[in-house]
């Protein structure tokens, strides 16, 4: 993985259903669990967990890079931003770029990665960037 | 909310079927899906996902804090960090230390909030800590 290079981890349509199955069991907050109250929010709707956004933007790193890559997990992740909500029937579209690449120094079979994510829904509107670290296995270990 | 005050969030205990039912929908890598290939892996058996680790606090923090407030939603989080891994049949313990509170000046109807976020596992050993915003109603306006 070389800086610069960005990941075009494609798209994911979430539903209402799906929406309200993950907020009742993770985050049962009115405006993700109950329509008629969220209509009457800040939101006019029923919107999405930001955990939720967070775990799709995952499927989608998944699908999209993790599942040829030698992933080995992660320590953390910063500046996490939902700078728009995520609505029933949206199409969320994700990409990740290479913002640092080094092997570790106190465990040179591994490489540490920096990623900047992003996720946007149908309309263009961003609904996710996030700053994250990773783990790789080194190919010439 | 008073800079410096603690709250007590209780407890959860997550099972394997949890653990993996969770990452099969949005982080099937194999160290957190497949018991046999976590086993192999780093980690020296399953592990819950980091988002799904996010998703257990954020219920404590619904039930233990959230249901009695006026919150309307956040914009972000910095700094989560995944310190030690959860496995099946943790104890996970929550806390949320109050940073800052203060009222918008944009729109004085709501206060902003920093939380400091931490779980720790039946073993005193931290599993999750992060910096979080978020938005509440203040309650003379």
């Amino acid at each position: 993985m070389t800086s610069g290079r960005v990941f075009d981890l494609g798209s994911s349509t979430v539903t209402e259903a799906e929406i309200i199955d993950f907020a009742t069991r993770y985050d049962p907050q009115p405006f993700h669990v109950d329509p008629a109250a969220a209509a009457d929010s800040i939101y006019g709707g029923l919107i999405a967990s930001g955990w939720h956004t967070c775990a799709m933007f995952m499927r989608l790193m998944c699908d999209g890079l993790l599942s040829q890559s030698s992933s080995m997990g992660s320590p953390g992740m910063d500046e996490i931003r939902w700078p728009n909500p995520v609505r029933p029937g949206d199409t969320l579209t994700g990409s990740a770029e290479v913002a640092e690449a080094r092997r570790s120094a106190s465990k040179p079979d591994r490489g540490i990665v920096r990623l900047v994510s992003r996720m946007h829904n149908q309309h263009g509107d961003p609904v996710l960037t996030m700053i994250g670290t990773g783990f790789y296995a080194c190919r010439d270990s």
